[in-house]
């Protein structure tokens, strides 16, 4: 059986290049493994083999032309110092710190990601958790389908988006759309960034804790670097106040989770719309219970629709191998 | 003990103006009787007295000269002609179709309703609901509140709402909002109103079936009137069909309650966002269960801030009264 399985992950034989996948992508998860099917290349799946992946790798160390990886394959410098021949890394994910970057700049290996692909679902999902946060959608939701309304009487109130102080943490390409959605909704935007972005209209502050005191809500759109790695601590989140809200679509570590959950249970801040978390897929226990926290599975970034566009671009991207 | 209660619902011996709050508006239960109150006038409160409505009503007729009243307290011919000293009867709520308007008309009564106080926050929810039924927020946080995501792993993506064709029913100062927001998102917005509107860049479909056939989601924003009653049946839901989307933030009647949630079970449409119901508070048992289904117990309209906005307008009207 082992053999048989071993002789399924050998590559077939013939001349098409060879694109190793290191985790499978969502995709394959819910379209199968034909979904980034293309006649111009063939897929190595160490996943499918009952070898261990460096035994796997090294087996097949001649053969890797690329690496098709997603948010939580991480490629590392081991691995790609086994890969002499490899000149390609795409990721489905818009990130691309799970990628070792120098090894990849040493090697000349180019590097890519979904780019903007997912920008706009991505803001989709963050003014969706910010407007359930407010709004108390799901809680709502839940209270409804619990049958209480018609013996407990209405649920609590939610609160206004219009008029709100929205802070961006990061305005790149996702952190941007988020404002134009929010201005629709008659919110005042600023924002924190690495530096001022001349080109907007929206108030900057050089530092997150100043943005955080003058914030009714803070949006965390930022890549996760060793800068951004638990920029969102007790400072911030103080700042931030009883009345404010967090959103994280981006990264989990960029947010001290330990911290968060602290203020949440004390309601030192007044809820939390998370896609993100340090320790994917687990989430802090203590955040199951809560009302004011709302919760997505790191899938802010996808739809089916730009999944599928997704695929246009992954397989157009390999096609570039020689 | 009956009487003590009816001489608390005696009114005060004073020369203030009496106010009849026919059935507690939501605020009442939130911040309680004081939070529209006025040292310009007084309140009479049936509810609190032991006699039988239109006794209690007997007993103060030739006192009372205004109405409060909110969305679900009828206010009928019968009681108005109770009422001889009746001018003004405000209602909470954004609706008026249910206060008698041809009795008040015939008697010369004035009529306030909430104006567009309401407008955005039922905008935002409409909004919310919409990303939420596409997006699935509701019930990926139930799923990972199960804590589902560590040992069932992805929850099955959402669907992206930038590029919907949204058709709005009723495109008053609600719907505007409605589509204003959605313009932002990428949406292209499309209406049907009694008459095109000759302002506005959407492109008008005077027959909702046909709106129905050219859209992907459906957002419900006219009042409840005779023409408007079970306006959306099975015509327009299968014109809908099985990837289009309907939300109601408008009036339970509006649609034919029974064809959707056959629909619904059916899967003959992708989903529903609803916050009001044909039997409000009681909803269709059969939802209940459904992950497809988004519901808020009808108060779309209101937040805690529209809430402080709405009472320094109900008590300035009521401070116009002689």
């Amino acid at each position: 059986m082992a053999v048989a399985a071993e002789n399924q992950s050998q590559p077939p034989q013939n001349d098409l290049p060879y694109v190793l996948i290191l985790k499978p992508p969502t995709a394959f998860s819910i379209f199968g493994d034909h979904f980034f099917h293309s006649p111009k290349f063939q897929f190595l799946k160490p996943f499918e083999s009952p070898l261990p992946l460096p035994q796997f790798l090294l087996t097949h160390a001649q053969s890797v032309q690329a690496i098709l990886t997603s948010a939580s394959g991480s490629v590392t410098a081991d691995t790609i110092r086994l890969l002499p021949r490899l000149g390609l890394v795409v990721t489905t994910s818009q990130g691309i710190n799970h990628i070792d970057l120098s090894e990849c700049r040493r090697r000349g290996i180019a590097v890519a990601g979904a780019g903007t692909i997912f920008s706009t679902d991505c803001a989709d999902s963050a003014v969706g958790l910010l407007l359930d946060v407010l709004r108390k959608v799901s809680a709502a939701n839940r209270y409804v389908k619990q049958g209480l309304w018609s013996t407990q009487g209405n649920y609590p109130l939610g609160y206004k988006l219009g008029g709100k102080q929205v802070g961006i943490v990061g305005l790149g390409s996702i952190g941007t759309e988020v404002a134009k959605r929010l201005e629709a909704f008659r919110c005042s935007i600023s924002y924190n960034s690495r530096s001022k972005k001349p080109s907007v209209p929206y108030t900057f502050y050089p530092n997150v804790v100043e943005l955080a005191v003058n914030c009714d809500a803070l949006i965390i759109c930022c890549a996760l670097t060793d800068e951004t790695h638990h920029l969102i601590g007790k400072e911030v989140l103080s700042a931030l106040g009883k009345d404010g809200v967090i959103n994280n679509i981006a990264r989990g570590p960029i947010i001290d989770e330990k911290e968060l959950v602290q203020c949440l249970i004390k309601r030192e801040i007044r809820g939390a719309g998370l896609d993100v978390f340090e320790h994917e897929p687990d989430v802090p226990v203590e955040l199951l219970a809560l009302d004011n926290v709302v919760m997505s599975p790191h899938n802010a970034v996808c739809t089916t629709e730009s999944l599928e566009e997704l695929r246009k671009t992954v397989v157009g991207r390999s096609l570039l191998l020689k």
